[in-house]
């Protein structure tokens, strides 16, 4: 089909709709824009799933707490769609914050047990913005399939939970981290980073993955991987503050004290102007 | 099509999109089971709106608070086919507790502005658990339409928010109120009334016609109306407790001081082992 984007919620249930009708298949794959290479990883595989991929660029309000980077958040609609386009995501839904969020908007969703750690201690109302942009996003583009990136592992389990627990009919597809060649995982916000920084970002790659490898070698007791992950952070990122290290079951987000096959090391650490997160399954052998 | 039952979500989510594809529309008639007429007329009002009327059963326990009447909520599910059958309701959907809300179940919707009052007032956790459950029918059944009574007034307007809140594609439909001859409204808790408590039952809607015919002789002062509705409920049911009176705007449920022409009075009564609710527009002349 042409490609087509759409700026109103009316325009794209229509169009969902008309899709539904003749019959095609709707992968959604959400974002808030600032595209790189793991969006159109997940355009991609939306593919592989479904006739058509629905790519929303939409800059949640409702994530951001006040003195977090809602404002500052990297924009760049023509790039993005450029970007899609030559991936062969076919439609792009770009709302409105006032259409999304009129005045006397009141409704939230809430993942509760899986929001509490994590993501969800340091940033207690993000979730339940993502829970409730994802829902709208849901019920507006109407997907057969929606597809979510394991950068944010959290949030992937969080939003699979909901889908379950709400009863979407909707097919839900976690895709792998894209990576740059030393290790750090594509975000839009390593665009904040200093040519300094970006040397010291490769920090969270390099500790989780010496905490795979001492995996392999046979310890699995996290107090002593933690600590081995904080001194490589420290030694290759002098300058990062960590938020949090934290090994947790892959599907419930429960913290673990020893490793076990599903066991997830997850960390938030702050470079300079930039919040980072990565995450790696440390159990299990290979992969 | 022929009369069915579904008692699993899938056996609905697939009857659902067999329909869609066939492109049959959908009206959704949420009940707790133990139907009388008032929830015939939603049906046959369905009916009017839509190819297909689903009605759904289920006694849904998030919105009961522990020590209300959720355990001896009446039940009478062969009954209720025989009623809907006849109504011309072709689907009913019976889902099972523990798939609705397995054990690992932890996602809620909240409305926040419009629960505070009247009735959230008096049952804190309740429309939590109603508007959960009602997101949990819209993504089983897909309705195009759903149809609610007005009996329920807050929960109407409440759902109708979240409805659009949410960006269903749905079309909310809110009915008139089916009442006896006496003015009680249809409620499937008044079997529980003695013939005596039956008699005094009839309290809130003569106190609710006598605040409507006050406003229409120019009296629009709510505290005279409440106390002159107060003395009609004391007169008319000396054993009731009246758990609260309001006034309120219609579309957003904020309390008034002085009467406008879109007024709802509404009010909670317990008579005997029976917590009785009802509303009517009391502002704006005849209907």
């Amino acid at each position: 089909m042409k490609f087509t984007v759409t700026r109103s919620i009316k325009a794209q249930q229509k169009l969902s709709r008309s899709l539904a009708v003749r019959n095609k298949s709707i992968a959604l794959v959400p974002t808030m824009g600032y595209l790189h290479d793991g969006h159109l990883a997940l355009i991609r595989r939306g593919l592989k799933e479904a006739d058509i991929v629905v790519t929303s660029i939409f800059v949640n309000p409702s994530q951001f707490a006040p003195g977090e980077d809602f404002a500052r958040y990297p924009r760049d609609t023509q790039g993005d769609l450029k970007k899609i386009k030559s991936a062969g995501g076919q439609i792009v839904f770009i709302p409105k914050a006032p259409d999304m969020y009129p005045d006397d908007f009141q409704t939230w969703v809430d993942v509760t047990d899986m929001t509490k750690a994590l993501e969800g201690r340091s940033r207690p109302t993000h979730f339940r913005g993502v829970t409730t942009i994802v829902t709208k996003l849901f019920n507006i583009v109407r997907p057969d399939v929606a597809v979510f990136g394991m950068k944010d592992y959290q949030q992937a389990m969080v939003l699979r939970q909901m889908t379950r627990d709400l009863n979407w009919p909707i097919k839900f597809i976690i895709a792998p981290t894209v990576r740059e060649k030393d290790g750090l995982a594509l975000s839009s916000r390593n665009k904040y980073l200093s040519p300094a920084q970006r040397r010291e970002a490769v920090a969270l790659s390099r500790s989780l993955k010496a905490a795979r490898q001492a995996v392999r070698t046979g310890k699995t007791d996290i107090k002593l991987l933690g600590r081995e992950m904080t001194r490589i952070i420290k030694e290759t990122a002098p300058s990062a503050k960590i938020d949090y290290i934290a090994f947790t079951a892959m599907q419930t987000l429960q913290e673990v004290k020893t490793v076990g096959p599903d066991t997830m090391a997850s960390l938030a650490v702050q470079i300079g102007p930039v919040r980072l997160i990565d995450n790696m399954k440390i159990g299990g052998g290979k992969k």
